[in-house]
């Protein structure tokens, strides 16, 4: 089965003059040809355009079937002249243009499923869409048009906005608060107690956690990631911050507004993360730190001590991301420098 | 919706003599103010205490509504004379005392929910609480007052003990052994194959399994963490020990009573870890590995040979940590040092 | 309970002729020994065999109880002259040929569980096992003889092969394409959407996830792993490629025909993987690389560019592994170059 069998084509196929429009760049080429989807460079078949912004991906140009080509500015030199474009300066929010366009994510009716589990005192709001198998324990109050995946669980007097998708199988501990327009990844667990034991007669006793977890408007949280509740006080994922898959996210973390953490990312316990972050794939974080707004933290980099809000950091343990790149250049050099250190000690010899 | 709504605070307020009584902390101040819970420093209000025990987070005091603190004897001068606090030198498992005091997770009822599927040759034992959508396997035996949380399955001829619980979606494979009073978090999953292949005509086939997974009692288990049942012989999580988050314990790894393994740590196949280890998050150790009793291995640090018992290792690959601290201060001086060089080299041509 | 109890052995007992004409092994010792089932050196019974393929654990031996071992001939010297032994000179596929002798998974009967919600317009195959809760959502394929574990969702329009295996809390998202004996563990997510966004007026927008995950024959994949969906294109696991626990494979990656990536690793997006790669655990590799066929990457490594065919590398960033002993030689020989550099002066200073 090829990939076209699966993904219909549901939209009204597009002439390239309107493809232009859409995504407000300019036509190079026929703009009567007609268009019915995206593909990949290697994939894309004569009904459909093919995609460019990256230098790395120019020679799959001279082999592709593309009907035509959506490519930036930067890189239309790539493309040869006569086959048929549309450029434009800032080719990202274009192809998501056209994407959404094109897609058909197929809306899904609203409804509670007749085995979903649903406990006293919940709040189900309007067009509401409740899965298979969901457990909704009791207190709970879910916005409207909100949608609860198969297998999801609500815990207890726990709130989730409106407009906010559970994929299947997400568990919430009691008492969490998610917030409107919000997306949870299949495994995400939001709520689970901290990693924190105080040891009393050589043993580690549990510390209670009462804090609550608090997942802000607008966030998206991949697959099998953790955000755990705080001890003390909150742990919190600000308004349109965006987490990948198998993050950790401690205890009493905040996460501040639009910030991005790439897959696999830790977080250990108290830290803040600023406004406006990035954090790279794999990077992680001690605990009480605190990472200042619009800090960049380079992919698999491990911060052991507080950055200045916009510094960019990487290295293990991290550091401005200068002094990192002379730091491994240093260390580069050792051989010369040994060599030197030779000639040196041959000439001193000579002498001595 | 504010923390306060939700996190009722149930029991009886405490003067702050009786908070002085229950932490076993010397009293300064008004002792007939009445105390209704714990907060953070930044969130307190005039009813709650606060708690101050690390340094960093004194500059939080001058702004605080607490209407009393909770302060370790080494930060006491933090807290403003004039201001009521109760002062204690180990704060931490006062800090517990408190919140167990002011916490109520609300008793669960026992039964056994109308939608679980269990199989033939179960034992239930009295008390136990088996939530909705549970799936007990043949021949499992479950001991009295365990709670088995909504969704998770046990696998065939497993057993847990007393006093356990399995938050909601975690998965025990068959033939696994779960001890008493442990806790495991949601997606937790217990027994799964490990990762062993040998190679046959250039085809990796998989070698069977047929150890078992063993979690001792006292033993707790973060959200999404994965324990791989044993190939010969078995996986071992030992008594007491606690697992944060996102860790992987692989196949035949031995983990000693009492240790600590922090956030995304990985431990691969067959390494023995002593008893009361500390892992910090993100820490890792190659397979057949002896790590020796009461070791500390620093955050983000990767072991890759035998650590001896009591040392504390840090880097990647991991090292004594003085030895890293020295490395990673001769590699800082290397600027220095190539300046030495070029002055000698001057100095050298000079004479030449 | 102990593990004899719990791991009933079915099969017919072999002798110790049988086992090494099973193996095609040679025997030394008295053929006629009668063997149970094969255990660990150091819990193996007299009716059991020890198998010893590595010289760490030949300090075992002397207090065995075992009947017999299994040894490959390279250290059969460690097998004191007396004791019955069956040699080999691959050990692995020996041990694997007897464990699956001994070892039965126990055939599971075939049927749909009455809890299970099958959607319109989905095909069951012959024989296929289709476990409690399970959600087959409308339009999916399942091929013959095919497990689908308690709890799993298999997301519309997906289709699963023949003779595969998902185990339980397995996560199929809409659209996917599961291959034939292919095995997924329990908290395996296949087909999230990856983690990419474009910046539009300061906030994170989604890019639409239009590609597929495409995983093929004969892989099998961990627990709690998660395969993202393609944003344009698919992601693709390449036939017999084994991937472990907890590992990360962003979107449009590709992973080639029967390479292994260990636990914890993390794929950056549109990253491809040749043929016959071994990535160590922990291991990670930046986005839109290239990783030739028959790469090796050791456990822990940082790949932040190209790796050749062939070549094997380690490090953070990862360099040819000579290349990364050679860089640590340098650095630990930097004390040494301090002392020389001191002389030097001395030197120096004493002639100026």
């Amino acid at each position: 089965m090829s990939r076209k069998d699966l993904w219909v084509k549901v939209a009204t196929p597009l002439t390239l003059t309107q493809v232009a429009d859409l995504v407000e760049g300019r036509l190079d080429g026929d703009g009567s040809i007609h268009i019915q989807g995206v593909a990949p460079l290697d994939d894309a078949s004569p009904v459909e355009m093919a995609f460019l912004a990256m230098k790395r991906y120019g020679r799959l140009v001279s082999t592709s079937n593309a009907g035509a080509y959506l490519v930036s500015s930067e890189f239309e030199y790539l493309i040869p002249a006569g086959l048929p474009k549309v450029v434009v300066d800032r080719p990202y929010p274009a192809l998501r243009e056209l994407l959404s366009y094109f897609s058909n994510e197929g809306d899904l009716s609203p409804g509670v499923h007749e085995t979903a589990v649903i406990a006293n005192r919940v709040h189900l709001g309007s067009g509401v869409r409740i899965e298979p198998f969901v457990v909704i324990e009791e207190g709970v109050s879910i916005g409207d048009r909100t949608r609860i995946g198969s297998h999801s669980v609500v815990g207890s007097e726990s709130t989730v906005g409106t407009d906010s998708i559970l994929h299947a199988h997400v568990v919430i501990y009691p008492r969490s608060v998610i917030g409107s327009n919000v997306v949870l990844h299949s495994g995400a667990r939001v709520g689970s107690d901290g990693f924190g034991y105080t040891e009393i007669n050589e043993v580690h006793e549990k510390m209670p956690h009462v804090g609550r977890a608090v997942i802000e408007n607008d966030v998206e949280i991949g697959a099998n990631t953790t955000v755990d509740r705080g001890s003390l006080g909150d742990t919190r994922v600000g308004v349109g911050a965006k987490i990948d898959n198998l993050v950790q996210v401690a205890h009493n973390v905040q996460i501040g507004a639009h910030s991005l953490l790439a897959a696999l990312v830790g977080i250990a316990g108290s830290t803040r993360i600023g406004k406006g972050v990035w954090m790279g794939g794999r990077a992680s974080a001690t605990n009480h730190l605190e990472i200042g707004d619009a800090a960049q933290v380079a992919f698999g980099s491990t911060v052991m001590r507080d950055i200045e809000a916009g510094e960019t950091v990487s290295g293990s343990p991290a550091r401005p991301h200068r002094e990192e790149l002379r730091r491994q250049a240093n260390i580069r050099r050792l051989e010369k420098l040994q060599k030197r250190i030779e000639i040196l000690e041959a000439g001193s010899g000579d002498r001595d």
